[in-house]
């Protein structure tokens, strides 16, 4: 038993997505969430800008004594997990991960549409998370800078989010994939454009349910619950 | 005399136009330009964040033996010049003061329109500079979030900026404005696109300009030029 909080950074908001899946899924945990809202956001930034801050969160939460360290935001997922993993002594999670993990087993015609900032794109963390689950596996991946901006003016279902939709996803609707991985945290608020741009046969994958899933695996397992 | 630089900083590269006009009108003058890059943008920030932010990129440029400095981002001119020449030595000038001279000198009805970042038009240092320079002076502001990562994208004549524009600045139309003050330096370089909203009988207002001619004046004034 480990009576310890959890804590979970993002770059801003958006990871409270997660936050709300570890409080649902783990209700007798305690939850220290740090939105570096000063710098957000993350997702045009370089790798090593993105670890360094990345590293000075995980020192603030260690700060508040949790027991493990929970990374929302996908942009720091994808460029810093090992990093942070090999400089800190508390177990620490990505969403990339168990991202690439549902979408694995949601696809049937094995083609995975990811979509996310160009950080997380450029660093082809979901692109070899998926090959390392499944070497046939075929990954289109595509960079939505205007998805955040666009989620945070509120323009969640206008026409013009529906238009840059069409024009971020064109592309993937033509290579027929099956399922798409929401690869930024802000992009479940556009669901209903993306949905409507993409048609209903398409799966949309958020990893933030199948994030709080591991980190609860895994507290039993040690037996770290509270 | 005076061999130092001039020190100009910017949330970022959009303050390269203030810079490029600083060449332009000072062309014996050395400059030293610090982006904030790895923290960009200010304009979604909070006025603590963005002083402070401010204060540290000063403190760089005076490391740099600066002899003025510019503050070519309208979010830290509009909400921390004041802060900034209460806490240094140095001459320091932002963008705001000569961007609202030069819109009360072209307005013909006297309504100006300021479009700026949120925490631009929040400060109100645009309205409070207009205000300054002619009382019966009517300002339109509006907030544009969506320019800058539009510009960022390079989508800089697609309809869907051009829908955001009509968005952003129908408002404004209807109020009868004769000038606009692009009050954020990333807006030129939609320049078209909002034109072709606003019409040719709108004149836009480029900071930029009106603040190397300021710079210009001091040191030539006090004898500070290279």
């Amino acid at each position: 038993m480990d009576n310890r909080p959890i804590g979970i950074f993002d770059s801003g908001v958006g990871g409270l997505t997660v936050a709300s899946q570890v409080m649902k899924q783990l209700i007798n945990e305690e939850v220290v969430y740090f939105g570096d809202t000063a710098r957000v956001p993350y997702g045009s930034k370089t790798k090593e800008t993105v670890t360094k801050f990345s590293k000075q969160n995980v020192r603030f939460l260690l700060s508040q004594n949790v027991k493990a360290v929970i990374i929302a935001c996908n942009t720091a997922s994808a460029n810093s997990l090992k990093e942070l993993q090999d400089t800190f002594d508390v177990p620490i999670f990505g969403v990339v991960n168990p991202g690439a993990k549902e979408a694995l087993g949601v696809t049937r015609n094995k083609k995975i549409g990811v979509i996310a900032t160009s950080s997380t794109i450029k660093s082809q963390a979901y692109q070899k998370a998926l090959f390392q689950g499944d070497e046939g596996i075929e990954v289109f991946a595509k960079a939505c800078p205007l998805f955040v901006p666009l989620a945070e003016e509120g323009w969640v279902n206008e026409d013009i989010t529906f238009a840059t939709a069409q024009k971020y996803l064109g592309d993937l609707i033509k290579q027929d994939v099956d399922t798409i991985i929401m690869g930024c945290t802000h992009y479940p608020l556009l669901r209903e454009c993306i949905k409507k741009v993409v048609g209903d046969d398409v799966a949309l994958v958020d990893p933030a349910y199948e994030t709080a899933v591991l980190v609860k695996e895994y507290l039993t397992e040690s037996h770290m619950l509270r």
